[in-house]
């Protein structure tokens, strides 16, 4: 009897399927269109500007104990106009704009019973789409297995992309296409601890530049709760499939339903300025769970960290007693191998030079038990967080550091123990607190513990998702590294102020970043969040320490100015050497008056993996600011002034590349010069190869 | 050059290879021999009253990095005689005796190098050796993948035993030998989360009882860094090998050296009283690490707990809804089940009931978020340990138990999420102290999580150090479920009063446990630390609760008073509802009676498998309490009172089936009589089938 009723229902839903439905951004650029096939595959495709841009691809989710696949028809669907405005915390706008149309789609399926709602927003910069799985009448608890999401492009397109990997995303971009992707990432070299992918995978955020002169940034907007994603690419088909970063036991993610996976992200347009000025991401967030968040205040800070990467041999370790064990070795006891900078009398020369130049925080490395031998071990206990190094007086320190007015940042190196550092978490934190620290740098070197993770996997997730909801019980702000790469989540935790997630300026040490990694880095990585770069580079040539070490930075002196303001944080790292900063005064003026947070930006020029100019104003003044880089190739930069208000008149002090800069030849050269400046004027600006220029604009003071 | 020079030293020292080392026990009965055989194997063997127990059998750890296995040459010896008594903070003795001769055998090997010591400490009921694995000129860090130690015995020899088991010891015993083992865990059902190994392996601590009538326990001592020892049986040549629990990527263990393995274990006598009797395991452990132990104080508990095995359909959960989250959904806006015994109210009985009769403390079940589905699973959040249902109001229980003069105790049920009970863990402590907790019964039901893991590889080794000695720094009491099972670790942090490690009297409602159990687990399982073995249940049909429910527990009542002599802890449930209780007021008064904590312990009869008897002495009176069980068949214990000191005239009150009682038929018929008992007295005591009697024995009071 109840089969008989069963299947009725089955030829009545079925006759029930409705028509696909489409939707269109605001300004009607973009058009989305959702349907099922025959099968009862769910597909989408996206047009932008009357082009198809993305053909029909299929969406669906795979589990060991049911599948989201096929066999559906759409019983609803539901749409819906949303226009509002918010303020970050703090960031490149003041004001963020969230302009989308939504469309719901909610899906059925009989036989076993299964329910599924697509849910896409569509934005004048792109679109963002997730699944939903609410309640089932069949199982709720599931072991994913695949997700299925295609992105069918439809030519040879020129990809920006790193290589498919579970543990690190610190790898150099190629510049390829669809069928020379395979010979790209062929020339990439496995990192040690990490492990790659096979195949054509590759990671999130890439960007894609179509045939047509279309970019494409592909991401992921809010991951929580889940493995990020990676793509796999058929290049003879022009497609993408999403790869769900897998645990070592080869499961996806352990659902319980209700569950809304993270948006898949697609940021759009024909002008690159437009994907660099989209606020798609953090729109695709929720709003910050945080309260009060007077206690999360941006900051530039110098920090005992690049002395151990010059080539000196100075080191994080103590001692040089590979037998040391934290909690069970008395390091009173240890032979002291007197290479080790964080120690109390150079972390107070770091203080006092932090006071004189007005520079927030110093951050050191290095000071508490354990790295003797600290990565590559897969030690359960690696790192104590409440134990300092013998020689690292930290009640001196923390008194010095609160009469000279600067912040002392921690530094929670964990060698990938994650589960270690959760299991000592509170008491890091509250020893935080009670030693006047708010601010943390984590890291995960190395392969993860627990043994099943990768970096990536869906309980690294959830691992730094503990880590800053517990830091803001704390009231403590957040840099990590080695964590899963942004996803825009600083939205919803502003207390994550910046990420590493990507090759950073520490590898200006070992073998060097070409002039256009920075280039690209702002249309990719930079999507899902500040990026702990480390820029204000001014000593170069690794020679400078060490005669027998020939890397050198991809950078002149100048340029190292501008990225402060192509590559926005929160947290900015003054990244040298005092002593190299005392060799250049003038230049290192600007890195003392460049704000780290912004009302207002203005992207005026850009192409990935080229150039880059953006102007922006300072939050808490009228001044703005102007950087602009290029790649290894010289370029004249065009700034238009059009941006500032007109009525007053204006100051400019360019730090510029001299006209003999080079990145290689001759990379200090630079030149720094005032000019009165005009609203509308449109400035020209030389850049030498793998150089840059940065600007700053003040009102002209009125005569008396 | 150098080459040559290390030829040279091989030759040379090749020729100092020393003689096989010998070392008797301080009584003479117990004779080890170690050597190197021709391929520099450490070989060792074991002679009992001048007959071999243990023919040679080869040394050796194998790693990753390196080899510990051959190669090897004796190039120093070392012995030692100790003689030194402890006093436990808890047990079955006030005073115990650590009296052993010690040999020490220092190996070196060659090409490449390597050094190890095997140190065997030999007593008078048994011996223990382990591997010590000094700093070496090789590798230091050793990725394990095997111990070789072997155990080779010379019969076909009797064998009590449970199937190798990576997740769980909750099994009934076989009573077997070598030839019939494949045969015996056959008949073995497995586990549904619980990993079971292939091939004839079998776990230890293990019994076996020779063709001469030798009993030897096979365990180890003080596990600490190191996964649980397993054994895997060569049926045909009578020998044994150690299997170490691997994690689910195939390693053993991560070590750092210097590093010593926990001692391997075997308790030898041909009375089996000794077995029982033996503190061997706690002497190779350390001395307390925790200094002020004037926190630690033994107890007696009831608990909301048994009503939920009775089969009433009362749930640990709130409610219903499986849709539930810790963390993310309002409990309070759940639609509450109506079975729950974990409420305000019902608590209050308890604790009523409790001070009523003297009962130290309450358990309580089923109190905190997290329930609806807690396991199996997989969730990475799956309970909160500081967040109570609705309908348990924690700070009137707090108040209403202190005002009672009733400890409640804590229950931590992780579902096996060991990784997110470590996040959770100064919370969950700290949240215990601020209500007045101070002991908690931890729980891990389910796949183990990091899902590397096993419940009783490396990493959940020091995860259940780590809840220890944290628990320690909180002053809080410990009785841990489904932990690796204990090695005398008890005696290094007293904090740890019980585990259950074990096949319980949980199982008594689920099929039951027979007679026989009781009598075998104070000869394996109960060599390593006590047992939350929960006597006391005077309903032993569960169809009193239910109809339809035919599970019976294997005991009379009487027998039940006597479990809490043969299982002796220092953390003692009285497990039955109150209700029962009240039902049987004057055998009651014996559970009210019966201390947890003894000065003196007198084993006068046993037989694995079959019968015991115990007598002890209160440790803060001049009481003493006897109990005898016997398995299905009934038997005559002969109680020989010659412990009594004389001088005095006794009374003893004898809880005793009654003469018609059987475990089956007639669990319920019990007699209470009180006889004069003098000292010398030989008291013939009748135990049913399945049965048993409790006495206590008080000086009679002198007339005024």
């Amino acid at each position: 009897m109840k089969k008989t009723f069963v299947i009725s229902t089955l030829i009545l839903t079925a006759a029930m399927n409705m028509a696909a439905a489409e939707i269109t951004s605001p300004s009607g650029d973009l058009k989305l269109v959702v349907d099922v096939d025959a099968q009862g595959v769910p597909v989408y495709s996206v047009d932008y500007k009357g082009k198809t841009l993305v053909a029909p691809g299929r969406l669906g989710l795979v589990s060991d104990e049911t599948k989201f696949t096929d066999g559906f028809r759409i019983v609803d669907t539901d749409t819906v106009t949303v226009d509002r405005t918010w303020q970050p915390v703090w960031g490149e706008y003041s004001d963020v704009r969230d302009h989308f149309r939504e469309l719901a789609v909610k899906l059925k399926a009989d036989n076993p019973d299964r329910e599924m709602t697509l849910r896409f927003r569509v934005f004048d910069d792109g679109l963002g789409f997730r699944y939903e799985l609410p309640l089932q009448n069949g199982p709720n608890y599931l072991t994913l297995k695949d997700e299925l999401t295609e992105f069918n492009y439809t030519d040879n397109h020129t990809l920006f992309a790193i290589p498919g990997d579970y543990d690190t995303d610190e790898y150099l971009w190629s510049e390829t296409t669809f069928t020379e992707l395979p010979e790209a990432l062929n020339n990439y070299t496995r990192h040690t601890e990490a492990q790659r992918t096979g195949g054509t995978t590759i990671q999130t955020p890439m960007l894609i530049k179509t045939t047509d002169g279309v970019y494409v940034n592909a991401h992921e907007a809010a991951l929580d709760g889940y493995p990020a994603m990676l793509l796999d690419v058929d290049t003879a088909n022009y497609a993408m499939k999403s790869h769900l970063v897998p645990d070592r036991l080869g499961v996806s993610a352990y659902l319980q339903l209700p569950f809304n996976t993270p948006w898949r992200t697609l940021i759009v347009s024909d002008d690159a300025r437009d994907i660099l000025a989209s606020q798609l991401i953090y729109n695709l967030n929720e709003p910050s769970k945080i309260e009060d968040t007077s206690w999360i205040k941006p900051m530039k800070f110098v920090g005992v960290w690049w002395e151990m990467f010059t080539g000196n041999e100075k080191t994080w370790a103590y001692s040089d007693d590979h037998s040391a064990k934290p909690g069970v070795t008395d390091y009173t006891k240890l032979t002291p191998n007197g290479r080790h900078p964080a120690n109390t009398e150079n972390v107070k020369k770091y203080i006092d030079f932090a006071a004189k130049h007005g520079i927030d925080g110093v951050l050191v490395e290095g000071w508490n038990e354990g790295w003797e031998d600290w990565a590559g071990y897969r030690k359960n206990r690696q790192f104590l967080f409440d134990k300092p190094y013998p020689d690292f007086d930290l009640p001196a320190l923390r008194d010095y550091a609160k009469e000279k007015g600067v912040k002392l940042i921690m530094h929670h190196e964990t060698a990938a123990n994650a589960a270690d550092y959760e299991l000592q978490l509170d008491r890091a934190f509250q020893f935080m607190k009670d030693n006047n620290y708010d601010a943390v740098k984590t890291g995960y070197v190395g392969a993860i513990i627990p043994r099943s993770e990768h970096h990536t996997s869906q309980w690294m997730v959830d691992h730094a998702k503990h880590v800053i909801e517990r830091a803001a019980e704390y009231q403590i702000m957040v840099d990590s590294h080695e964590a899963p790469r942004p996803t825009g989540l600083a939205r919803t935790y502003p207390n994550w102020l910046a990420q590493e997630s990507a090759r950073g300026g520490e590898f200006e040490s070992m073998g060097g970043n070409p002039p256009s990694h920075t280039t690209i880095l702002p249309f990719t990585r930079l999507k899902g969040g500040p990026m702990d770069y480390t820029p204000g580079l001014f000593e170069t040539r690794m020679s400078y320490y060490n005669e027998g070490k020939d890397s050198q930075a991809g950078t002149t002196l100048a340029r190292q100015l501008a990225l402060y303001l192509t590559m926005p944080s929160p947290m900015q790292m003054v990244c040298d050497l005092p002593e190299n900063y005392e060799r250049f005064p003038d230049a290192f003026q600007f890195i003392k008056d460049v704000p780290v947070d912004w009302s207002d930006s203005k992207y005026l020029e850009a192409e990935p993996n080229r150039y880059i100019t953006v102007a922006r104003r300072d939050k808490n003044s009228d001044d703005w600011y102007v950087g602009a880089i290029t790649d290894d190739k010289a370029r004249v930069a065009t700034i238009d002034l059009s941006f500032l208000p007109k009525g007053e008149k204006y100051v400019a002090t360019i730090y510029e590349d001299a006209p003999d800069a080079d990145w290689k030849e001759n990379p200090q050269a630079y030149r720094i010069r005032t000019v009165d400046v005009k609203p509308g004027q449109k400035l020209k600006q030389r850049l030498a190869p793998g150089g840059g220029a940065a600007i700053r604009i003040t009102k002209k003071a009125h005569k008396k």
